[in-house]
């Protein structure tokens, strides 16, 4: 099957990276609710009329372009997010939608319909960058959204307020709730150099890590950086520097199963002429296997608790969050791994060290990922690119997989 | 000589630490050309005239007391500072300048002149709290500030809107440069725990460590924290977090003539789920041996330079001042000894760690300094603390100072 809507996808993300589809002046910024979130949906909106969709917003203010079935019945879902990180880049959520919308346009053209309705969803807030919660939308569709706490983004908006004006509230979102569901399948660019590396545009991803991430707080004792001898010292940041070095050295063990991270670290008072009295910093660790990432937290802290112990300095360990490993579907993995080797591609499947909205969608049914290539495994970063080539394949592998959707389902 | 001012000078610190003699609510906090900083200089004026002497500002606002001697000629310069850190304690520089009030307080109790006139200065701007410079008034009293630069305190306000609320400016600072003097002698609280360890009130300072303050600038390669494989990563933390330990280890190494201190540490961009892809971190590195320090400082570069190299990380070092030693005057450094062992205490001598206005004045006529023993050896902290005990020692060591300048002098 031929798929010519590749192009059309790149471009229409980079149209999505411009004015007014973006709240920042020389950047990309879209938070969940702005005005470029309003403006995205609205662009979108057309994009999925124009495909054959017919369009409506959930509670959670999913967009959602539906494409009826020869049958009613449980619906393929076909998404990503259109919201992104400050400063951030144009594929990374988007391409994931915009392919899905080439999907049932390829399908219209032909008119042809599957035996299964087919819905893209646009989801709103994946990325956390906005609100302090990441995965809200999709949590909502999937029906994990638990009670939401009252929470205002940094300019001290609450999100009651925000939800408002797209004519919902904090309470109604957990009305987003989606019916049953056949399957979900999302495609996103790699973030990671694994595929650049091997020379290969696609993979299947077979699940996405436990990540688990803590704050350590160190309180050594404050001093005179002239007057105190070294050895009667309780510096704080000697210890952080002790613990830093040991997640690395414990992630660096298994290297191809884990990840580990010190990302922010501070220290007070933080004074050339102080000794650092006190640390706080951010610990983040994921792999594929929850118990090797518990094993390597465990590790971690055992290791640091001596380090704390050695220097009389005091540490406390402060949960942030715990989210279990979400491993792909067998069954739809399986497939899509045909239809990828179908297309010519070497059958590589590889991890997510991210989480994505796929991870939440799991809770609503079966779904599968697939990773394209993007250049320099950079994401996050006004330089993310992605080879038009690479997303023409990346439809062409996804049609393969509505086809044998379609064989199995039948 | 009986020294009853010493409870009188405790009290007086104590008095300068409540409102309207800072600017903190809840804590000790005097800033150069501050408001509070302008009402100690007013309480302290009258102290001075009660004590017998004559008041002025010098151009670099700093305020000296005259009390005239026999004859004319150099005078015998008694000082300390005023401001304070941010959450400081009470003692650390107004208790010089209350001392030096109350050795002319006794000399004029006892209607006594010496040979020579006696000033008590109140130095403004000692620890550079406020504008990044510190030192500033001592440096200015001494001849050697050099052109101003253009600075701004923390809220944006320019030096010169400061300074001219109180009659100067700072292309004026350098007029402060004082009239030959015949010594400068200041008492200051320890701020290390060496006189506490050893049971001892009091020691004679031999001399002001050399200190060399520099900042390192690393730069690797942000990445995000979930996807990057550790053997793929630059992680500018992970190289900082062993100069930060390289740092400890080559103070450690000589630890009764060295300390080396990291007490800033920034990351950049600092968020838990991303690699650091910069780190800015300061070094501090004293000791009274120039050259040690020196060599110390290259030890610890080169080493900083294999470590970035060894994890492609690029490394920048910035200098930001490089203080050389300041031996106080053997002669006046005997006289002071001598006093102390008159006056029953044993002969300790030790070295400063820390810089003291002393080292500025050192420019301008010979020094001698006193330590006073500080409770836990705890310094800009809320808790700094003397005994009234120690600080009636300390007059009568200062008086007996005198008594031995005038001996010498005649």
């Amino acid at each position: 099957m031929p798929a010519p809507g590749g192009a059309r996808a790149v471009a229409r993300c980079d149209m999505l990276g411009v004015s007014p589809y973006t709240d920042m002046k020389d950047g990309l910024y879209r938070g969940w609710l702005s005005p470029a979130y309003r403006a995205a949906q609205e662009v979108v909106t057309g994009w999925m009329e124009e495909a054959g969709m017919t369009t409506r917003r959930d509670a959670a203010t999913n967009l959602i372009g539906r494409y009826e079935g020869l049958n009613p019945g449980p619906a393929l879902l076909i998404g990503s997010h259109i919201d992104s990180v400050r400063d951030g880049g144009r594929y990374d959520g988007p391409l994931g939608v915009m392919l899905g919308v080439e999907c049932v346009a390829t399908l219209h053209a032909a008119t042809r319909r599957m035996p299964f309705p087919i819905e893209v969803i646009a989801f709103g807030d994946e990325e956390g960058s906005r609100f302090p919660a990441a995965m809200l939308t999709s949590r909502a569709a999937a029906g994990t959204l638990a009670e939401m706490p009252d929470m205002a983004d940094a300019q001290g908006t609450p999100l009651a307020l925000a939800l408002a004006s797209f004519g919902t509230a904090p309470e109604r979102l957990a009305d987003a709730r989606h019916a049953p569901a056949l399957a979900y399948l999302e495609a996103h660019i790699e973030q990671g150099p694994a595929l650049e590396t091997e020379g290969l545009a696609l993979g299947v991803v077979t699940g996405i890590a436990a990540q688990l991430r803590l704050r350590l707080v160190l309180e050594g004792r404050a001093g005179h950086a002239g007057t105190t001898a070294m050895p009667l010292r309780r510096d704080a940041l000697a210890a952080a520097a002790e613990i830093v070095l040991e997640v690395e050295r414990v992630g660096r063990d298994r290297p191809d199963e884990l990840v580990a991270t010190v990302g922010t670290l501070e220290v007070e008072p933080g004074a050339a002429n102080v000794i650092p009295g006190r640390v706080t910093l951010s610990l983040d660790i994921r792999a594929l296997d929850p118990a090797l990432r518990d094993l390597a937290a465990q590790a971690i802290l055992d290791e640091a608790d001596a380090i704390a112990a050695r220097r009389l300095v005091t540490i406390r360990t402060l949960p942030i969050h715990d989210l279990p490993a979400s491993p792909c579907d067998p069954r739809l993995t399986r497939i899509l791994t045909e239809a990828l080797i179908a297309a010519g591609h070497p059958p590589r499947r590889l991890a997510s060290g991210a989480g994505h909205d796929a991870m939440a969608m799991a809770a609503l049914c079966p779904t599968a990922m697939l990773f394209v290539r993007c250049r320099g495994g950079l994401s996050h970063n006004p330089a993310e690119h992605v080879e038009v080539v690479d997303v023409e394949a990346a439809l062409a592998v996804m049609l393969g997989f509505i086809d044998r959707l379609e064989a199995v389902h039948v």
